[in-house]
């Protein structure tokens, strides 16, 4: 294959350093060509031992320097928007990490800038859609032998949430994996969000809602409940079972060997979600730099991060008025499919 | 040991004809003293080859054949309360099956005639509290080590309904039992309960609103959620994960056999219920006949069939309005615990 | 139903008092109408509570005792080529634990003089065949639709074994179940015998061969292998795996629920035999039970456990000579099939 | 990273052309620089699109093209020798793929060969150490946490063999992955070998010995039995269980979705190991791609090799002849430790 695809990383925090590591080391046909972090010993650091690499602290440099043909968004979500704005203003194909923009007002501006582009230049990183699970589970509901969809039961846990976690990021951070991959494996828009609260773990930091549970709805009525529990204290799951008119399908199932001894026959967790996805991260990105390469812009769309972040603000809103919430989208640019596959 | 319990058996149906085969040739300890049933042939039929067996279309004339000594209602839901008073006026200990009473009501003028008798002789057919696995899961939630409960995940699939089955019946039916299971589980009341409709099943019959997805509340605020689909095509799946603030336990999974061949890994699903719970039934009884020759009543109590019967009246309401209906009990007798053990 | 079957029960120790309690208080149909120990404290402690049992310390006295219609011998095994003789002279139906002799040419015997009688009375204490997990897998292989077996893999692990326990036993005493399980699903005789040794575990008493791995061969030569280690310290685990033709079938998996703790996803697993086939043996002695009284010997035969003892003897001579020895049979009298259903 | 790697590719068939995409599209930091088939359009195709490769029909002018820094050899078993020599002499690192050599006597002379170079520059193509389920076995092991091992126990199933696959091939061709990964998991040698065979499947091709079931002994007496069938029909299954002192640790089980139908709860089996073993391909490649950069050889040695090729041997003649036949190893040259990690 031809020349390396040249790719500034904005953010050199632990997700920027990881995709450093990814272009660098794992990925085929990219390299890091700049990097921009607003701490420069930190943009160094990431990029300690790679030749050949700008560092810079002003963002916008960065999609200057020389050799650069595509960007990577992994700065804090609240740099987004500017950082996409730019990106489309130079033409540059550009993966963003969720959130695409943390509030959904600037999530629509970004899909009228990129509509009036007239085509596709970003893709979010909605990660899950390159896990190997996900994928065999969206095949067999594509597939049909299971029958329309009716249900999806979904869990997400982690071990402990990070010091200063709110109520509402519980929706629009961690829900925001399930909003997405509702949407794409069933192909169709969430309509409403309703949240539950059940009482409150021990283990949870004072005043955390945690756990809850989110009920979405479907165009076509399909319900997708979500019991979301960040403080659970015994590892990161992540299920889904999606129960359709003709079978079901569970994916999520721990997948470790089973260790018998005295106490039972164990299967561990995994800890985290780098160690769960660390495969979806490396295909999502791996798939990204081969559509770029071809001149293609493909995955989850601007359209999705929009999505996305209309329905989280909803959820949020019905984890504090208590009730159901509709969901309102802006008509949707001819651009977008109504949900990318 | 000594004589068997002579036990008068009220309805002669599927129901009451296994519990004639059971009482006859399972259960050690008791025999078929009477039975009942208003076709005097299919009443002759389930008794047949058995000796000393007397046979009525009269529930009263049953009980007061000789040698009877405890009753066992098997007869439809509406001829319960009638039969349940008659126990009570001769003070003969009963088994009844569940529904105790169909309505509320009626099921409140049970419990206030057993709280003047001033002790208990009715025992409810709830038999998910005499399965291994659910008795194991209760004895994980009571011993602590869990946590406490904060969620409980359910699923209840039937292969298909019987003709003539309605929306309410998939509540005061099927989730009746994990109303039972629910208040047992975790030794404490229902407060309120929301029904959401998904989509409806095109295997389901014509206006038949299947699945059907219930939130119940409790005291404590743990929150219930149950999956009920009764046309599911797929198999008999009764699940139940307890998530707990220290870990979870899940039941239900499939035990039979792994066998490969071409299509994969495969354990095969129970058909239906009185394969699923078979031993359950057997428990049951077994202990029911053991404790009545002791002298003595355990297991659900009337105020259990009570509880049962106001949160699926409940729940009826909220599959028909679409909200959150609230679960208003009467004042318990002291006569009762809150939840039987 | 009309009288119980009167049950004179030989030996009065843990198995003895087992099924005392079982013809008591579970299997339907049946009482315990004498019993017989050298120890006369231990029956008469065995029978406590149970009404109109004669007590005694010889066996045969028992047999006489009156109402005695049927025999169950849990005695020690050297005692049991006497009771079996002195019922099959009373001719009344005996169940009898496993090993039915411990030598094959006490066992030959015993084939020989029930032969003489023309008819079977004895059934022998395999109890694996009435485990429901051994009767689906029975059921798969005589469905045909897995094709012709071509292998067995056997794992049979305690978690200690009693004071006192030998090399030889691991083969005599515990392999003896896969042995009869083996001729019973495969419904053929084995022919030979190799027994390998493994390093033995450190958690074995000094001297000890345990773990040991025991390879059979059978009449159209499929291969049967064996783990069977007896101080495993990890529980109880009986499992099977027939490979065949066009498919494979696993029983013995674990059943337990799903524990979720920081540790991982766990499965608890029965700590012995007892726990384990529980249900097996309820079923064991209802059957024999519901056959007797109907007048009727199923189940394991005489020849049965005539070819276990000639196997379990090869293979302790392979276990001490290291190499293959072949299994010879004397001729089977017509009274019995190759392999009893 | 500064320049990648350049590999000449040695044989263009299914494997060589699978590592050409590899190291193309899938592994950062190499590319392939020259390629060599004796069907010179093979190797054209092979590397269709790719700009710059140099394409040959003789090896060792594919060795000495401009920008080659490295070998992979994926030519047949025949040519291997040939090729390590040469590679040895240009002082090249190289990527073998197994069998090293196909026979003791030539892989001998490879180890000698390097043996006189004074450093290693082999890796052998043995992909199984580079699975993730293997890796978190093999850590389970060296962790202590099991106590020593005593058996390891051992599946390998594929749906079909190719065309004149031979009944020795079984052992030299597919149970090699196994007495690798024996030996590679326990850390010691194989002393000896037995081969049982079982009935043959009547869906095998006429005269083929399958399935057959094959014993090894370990230098510290650790059992290791190993069922290979090779058709099957039912899937491409690899299981694992390593039976330990003080718990046992299984890999291997069914890790896709749980789907459930009609007919039961199913999870899908890999159709063949290029999907069951796909990331372990690219972990292998891309290890040895990062190691050669740095300098250094890693992985499984020309030892590793050898050892595999005389115990192969050995299995083979205990097929042939029925008995245990002793694996006899050569000195082992100070440059090799007994099994490389």
């Amino acid at each position: 294959m031809g020349e390396p695809l040249g790719v500034a990383v904005l953010g050199a925090g632990n997700m920027g350093a990881d995709h450093v590591r990814r272009l660098d080391r794992v990925v085929s046909g990219a390299r890091v060509a700049a990097i921009a972090d607003p701490d420069i010993e930190r943009a160094r650091a990431a990029v300690a031992g790679i030749t050949g690499v700008r560092v810079h602290t002003d963002p916008e440099a960065a999609l200057d320097a020389p050799g650069v043909a595509a960007v990577l968004i992994a700065s804090p979500g609240p740099a987004h928007e500017a950082a996409l704005l730019a990106a489309f203003a130079r033409n540059l194909p550009v993966l963003c990490e969720k959130p695409m923009v943390p509030d959904s007002a600037g999530a629509l501006r970004i899909v009228a800038a990129e509509a009036r582009l007239g085509r596709r230049l970003a893709q979010i990183g909605f990660m899950r859609r390159y896990d190997a699970e996900y994928l065999r589970l969206k095949a067999l509901l594509d597939g049909g032998g299971l029958g329309r969809p009716l249900m999806l039961h979904c869990v997400h846990r982690n071990v402990s949430s990070p010091p200063g976690f709110t109520s509402a990021q519980l929706i629009n951070s961690s829900v925001s994996h399930e909003i997405d991959a509702a949407r794409w494996l069933l192909g169709e828009e969430l309509t409403a969000v309703t949240v539950r609260r059940p009482v409150s773990s021990g283990g949870a930091p004072e005043g955390l809602i945690d756990p809850q549970f989110v009920l979405f709805e479907t165009e076509r009525g399909v319900l997708v409940d979500v019991e979301v529990f960040v403080n659970c204290g015994f590892g990161y799951q992540v299920r889904c079972e999606a129960v359709c008119e003709a079978g079901s399908a569970r994916i999520g199932e721990e997948h470790a060997p089973v260790v018998t001894r005295a106490d039972g026959a164990r299967r561990e967790v995994a800890p985290d979600y780098l160690v769960r996805f660390a495969d979806a991260y490396d295909r999502e990105v791996r798939d990204w730099v081969d559509a770029v390469r071809a001149g293609r812009v493909t995955g989850p769309s601007a359209w999705d991060g929009y999505a996305a972040a209309v329905v989280a603000e909803a959820g949020v809103r019905a984890l504090e008025g208590g009730g159901r919430v509709a969901v309102e989208l802006a008509p949707r640019p001819d651009l977008y499919a109504a949900v990318s596959r």
